[in-house]
């Protein structure tokens, strides 16, 4: 079988690289049949080149004519969802149902459409209109961008098909997607589904292209380059370092999302009201798609005692209980065990699994570690290393106190939660214990796991370093995330026909909010 | 005379340090006599500490709270206005009217203001309400601020009292303000209306701190601190990129605003039409303030011709006869100097000025430099250095093609401007020049210079780097220059009454636009 070619300036052709790569089947640890190119620097510069020239036609486009893109996308998406599903489960493991087809899928293509709309209405944009001063300003495409998606959704996430792609269409970029090199095959089927798709809504060569690989150094100095606008990269921390101080260095805005050990704070109360519920909650949140999500519960915050004693064998119970998941590949199995080695050098205590086994292919088994705060606390850098996958660790302090220190030395995590006795019993802990959790997270739930991520205008699934790279900005949630991929643009004394269409006097488009000296509205100027 | 203290958790204390530094006297090169320090990193981990504190004991605060604060600072400053005008001139030399006390002065309290009436109304925060997903978000506070004000606005842009600090605060954030070195006197009389203001409106100890000076080393350690929330940082480049490296590394937002040339066009339409106006328009513009002005206009685009040889003859002329105003210091004298060098050494020439004279205590002729597009285009990255003062390079192009290549060289910008014929007849080349120029810079202007930077909702003071270090973001116009200094905060499930007041369903606040359901409304939920 001949090596896949990749998508650049609007044709598939062959690549230019000699290193090719093939996919791995994770439940059977068998090589996948199609081979896939490392794209050479020389490659890279050419999609860089034709992104720019297509910057440059699209740049001053409405937003419908994206909304048109994003929707025949999401179309074609649809078209093609039993080959997608297919070649996604034999790339990652992770089920055909309920996940890859009735849940990742339609979330991906939803989140398509909800770019579309909002890329049509235009209010991401912020239209701010001065009309004193005759200066107004809106948020307007940043220029290409490209997208590093991660191994753990291939479709939600992926860099040629997930939020950050929606995204920086939705704002008037061109795209490079980077594919996961584990799941390279379900990235080429969304690639000829979005090339058809620009193709049928006459966007311009180089709008969307795809490359399966690079060099670590490729890709810096890809993020860097002074053609490109910006980049957005979900994935590993390493990797993601490499990038972000490329792109600092080049001045070049980087949105990540790295890390995350979304810690779980489960008070007395709480514990003593609904302690095997909790526990069957967390089981689940924790286990779910092998526990490979950003919002991983991963650390669980609790105070010494019986009723915690009990909730511990409790949980060890069904985790032992529960089937083992297959891993996304080698490396993931690989990063876990390192990661279990490492919290357990580092002073906590396993209290189940650890070790590869009792499930099909790649797998470890669910795992469960346990340390007292007061160990936490004399290395907490390290007692915060990510096992991404089925594992999490309990820390359990003496006092309120000892908590509280816990949670000062906390990183930057997506979510952090906190679960409370209803009628109020934890109240005046869970005022101790909030504000700093707050500090140290994007989202904050009550009495909820974090592992579910809704595509909410509300949403935040971003938070402090090192959960991501920017506290402002979230990567779901439209239209916020689309604002990533912007920048303010300002019209100081400009002439009015020269204006953009949504900073013109008269609001043209339905349901476009704008702020006119200092009022919210969809109207126009004067009215 | 003894050393001045410094401003550290809430009391003026002496130096931990054993350097100390005196400012000078710019239009006589005399040292003034007070003698401050230079902190040592003792004492800024001191600061640091108790700006932490602070942040704990305010981050739940209503924004009323914020606002009482910076309005009782505005009056402060009023009631010590000539003291404050009366040492800004003797470190700056910048006129006492109509720049110091009538330009300014007010723009700084009106600054503080503004901040103070968006903290109150906290639509800032930008609330977004999802009822139908229970999840609610908002711009909260992000943690200690540090901010490193410029030597050219000893007033709205000090460390201590102008636009990021207004903004840091109306954020609800503690700031400690770095003072610049050359106007410290200036930044000790706003420390002390900062830390009355304190006291007065019940803010905790460390909210307001000052220090002078640091080494760059300490500056970096200070914005990469773990306690640290982020940074604000206006002046020269080669500081501004240690801090940035430093902040970069660490994950904790930064916000630069660096060197910017300010390109503008004047197209032959335009020339032709009202060339005289505009060589006085430039003149005025260039010469204002000693050219001592972020958007100074340092860069001129023009297709050669005879009208063009000829304004570039009326505008040497204007340059001569204008008066030579005073820098704001030996460093920025030799700053210029060395820049004027380093373009001629690029291959432009002069045309008129170039060296120190013509004017009191450290100054440097009204320069103009020229080099044809072509010259331009061979060395365009040193073609690009600032001379950051009363200089001007004019860019001679041969046709449309070589000054729309030259505008595609640039790099970011705050401004660029764009001058064309009233009636059209420079519209076809406006259409070609506009869309290449709007993507480098924050403010497109037509027909009008870029000194005037109104403090309006709808002003963009940024631009892509190095003029700034986030094309996303600006340092003028409230409210979005508060944002800045806030993480997205999101609540998931969380119970209704432990919301923080602006994301409750009854709309507590007079004017505070929430975004419920995806309408913007001043009402509650359900209204």
């Amino acid at each position: 079988m001949s090596v896949k070619p990749v998508l650049i300036n609007g044709e598939w052709k062959p690549s230019l690289g000699t290193k090719t790569f093939h996919a791995v089947n994770p439940a059977t640890k068998e090589q996948l049949p199609e081979e896939f190119p490392v794209s050479p620097w020389s490659e890279i510069e050419e999609a860089v080149q034709a992104s720019a020239k297509a910057a440059e036609v699209v740049r001053n486009w409405p937003g419908s004519r994206f909304a048109d893109f994003l929707r025949k996308y999401a179309d074609l998406i649809e078209d093609k969802s039993d080959a997608l599903v297919k070649a996604a489960h034999a790339e990652t493991a992770l089920p055909v149902s309920p996940r890859l087809k009735d849940g990742e899928l339609p979330r991906t293509t939803g989140q398509l459409r909800q770019a579309a709309d909002a890329a049509e209405s235009e209010s991401w944009r912020e239209a701010t209109i001065d009309t004193a001063n005759g200066i107004r300003s809106m948020f307007g495409p940043l220029g290409p961008v490209v997208v590093f998606g991660p191994n753990n959704f291939p479709f939600a996430f992926n860099g040629i098909s997930g939020g950050d792609f929606a995204a920086a269409v939705a704002a008037g970029n061109p795209v490079i997607g980077k594919g996961h090199s584990s799941h390279p095959e379900t990235s080429r089927l969304f690639a000829e589904a979005a090339q058809q798709a620009a193709e049928a809504t006459a966007m311009p060569p180089g709008f969307v292209q795809m490359i399966y690989r690079t060099s670590h150094e490729d890709g810096a100095k890809m993020v860097s380059h002074p053609l490109m606008g910006g980049c957005g990269y979900t994935g590993g921390r390493h990797a993601g370092l490499v990038i972000k101080e490329a792109a600092d260095k080049a001045g070049k805005p980087v949105y990540l999302e790295l890390s995350s050990i979304n810690p779980v704070c489960i008070l007395p109360g709480a514990l003593k009201e609904r302690g095997d519920d909790i526990a069957g909650e967390f089981t689940t949140s924790c286990l779910m798609g092998t526990g490979q999500f950003c919002t991983n519960p991963g650390l669980v915050l609790m105070l010494s005692g019986e009723a915690t004693d009990q909730f511990l064998e409790t949980t060890v119970g069904k985790f032992e209980a529960a089937p083992v998941g297959t891993l996304l590949g080698g490396g993931t199995q690989k990063g876990l065990t390192e990661g279990i080695i490492a919290l357990q050098s580092a002073g906590a205590d396993l209290l189940t699994g650890g070790e590869a086994g009792d499930g099909d292919g790649f797998c470890v088994k669910n795992t469960l570690l346990k340390v007292s705060a007061r160990d936490f606390l004399m290395n907490p850098g390290k007692l915060q290393t990510e096992a991404f996958g089925n594992a999490s660790l309990f820390v359990i302090a003496d006092s309120a106190d000892e908590l509280k220190q816990v949670i000062r030395t906390l990183e930057g995590n997506l979510t952090g939660c906190i679960y409370s006795q209803s009628a109020g019993d934890d109240d005046s802990l869970y005022d101790q214990v909030a504000p700093l959790l707050r500090q140290k997270v994007g989202r904050l739930l009550n009495d909820k796991m974090p592992t579910g991520v809704a595509v909410s205008p509300a949403m935040n699934h971003g938070g402090p370093f090192p959960a991501t790279g920017h506290p402002v900005f979230t990567s779901v949630g439209i239209p916020a995330s689309i604002k990533r991929f912007s920048m303010l643009q300002c019209f100081d004394n400009v002439r009015p026909h020269r204006l953009p269409p949504v900073l013109q006097d008269k609001n043209s488009i339905d349901d476009c909010w704008r702020l006119i000296d200092g009022e919210w509205t969809t109207g126009s100027v004067g009215e």
